[in-house]
């Protein structure tokens, strides 16, 4: 065992496992997951290379628990948000408020989970689908239960899967968009959001829609 | 010179070159870019690697000549079906379903401009990436002008760039979820980004805002 290595051993593994994960997400969000190197997120997090192997294994292992650490840290933060005894509108309102109040705290973590993961390719961006195919899920089930709540359930039902994924890309898209405004609240983004998708979801539902003129 | 390449300088270049290209795109969509091999893309193009080297240069070459194609493909296809006489909703309307289209006639070039480009980075990233850009502004211009048109468009401008970035992701994302269900027309699909976005801009002109209630 190397002089490292026993030094390192003082602090807890848990803390050292943190410290390794938070370095891996900031070097993988710069440089993405093929030319993020090993050598620089031991540089970053202070831990050396055989330690981080020894602890999380390799770049693939450690690329798959930052992906399984962020999701989740996202998934948590819009659930802690959403309040279920709420009228629909209000529960997607928090949810979008907690979410655009994420990317602006971990902007790295989103651009881990949004930019890099898709751009693996296979059982990652497998993950991610999965993440978004439940978020979309949660939106349908909002958007068909304020439907019903007004009675249009069938018409509500059938196009609400297709709405509730266009919504989850409208509310990606402004992420993006926000990280390059950041003087713009997650109050005023997820106004804009409701506003937008909201307002015309209503009308829908109360049987107004729009027609081409020509 | 090879006899293969004196066979195939029997056909003129250009259409060598499309045979080639037409082959990267296919290849390019199921593998991306790093795992795409240029055996594979030769053996699909019927052509020898040689003398792809020779026409259209390195790996790295191919795929930013694939998604410059690609990429005025979908902006050719876009404008095409944009009448600028017509009303904003009107224009917007066939700009969507001319996205559509697009998509599923061409669903290998949307998934390598869509997934394949972002996720190799630097320059190709930052092509795409200008695409979106022009995409969203002008987006904003159908969304200014309509906010003009009904006298408020100093608020449609304010938050017209993020509602219109909004707008866009939300056209993307449902293209995806579209390439899980050809059964649904672009004409549908186009209704449904219609009836979620023009709506709920509508009233938003028309000074109906969303409001928190809890």
């Amino acid at each position: 065992m190397t002089e490292e290595v026993q030094r390192a051993r003082r602090l807890p593994r848990a803390v050292r496992e943190r410290q390794i994960l938070d370095a891996a997400v900031q070097v993988f969000s710069r440089y993405g997951y093929h030319t993020a190197s090993m050598d620089e997120i031991s540089e970053v997090a202070g831990v050396s290379k055989p330690m981080i192997y020894t602890y999380l294994g390799s770049k693939e292992d450690l690329f798959a628990k930052c992906i399984r650490r962020e999701a989740t840290r996202l998934l948590e933060a819009i659930q802690d948000g959403v309040k279920p005894e709420l009228p629909p509108d209000m529960q997607l309102w928090h949810g979008l408020r907690s979410f655009y109040r994420f990317v602006a705290d971990f902007r790295e973590s989103w651009t881990v989970l949004h930019r890099q993961a898709l751009t693996v390719g296979g059982e990652f961006a497998a993950e991610i689908t999965a993440m978004r195919t439940r978020a979309i899920e949660l939106v349908a089930a909002l958007v068909v239960n304020a439907g019903a709540r007004k009675g249009l359930a069938e018409q509500a039902e059938f196009s609400g899967e297709g709405l509730s994924a266009a919504l989850v890309g409208a509310a990606e898209s402004l992420a993006d968009w926000a990280l390059d405004h950041p003087d713009v609240s997650d109050g005023v983004l997820a106004s804009w959001l409701m506003n937008l998708v909201w307002l015309g979801f209503n009308d829908l539902v109360e049987g107004d829609v729009w027609k081409p003129t020509a």
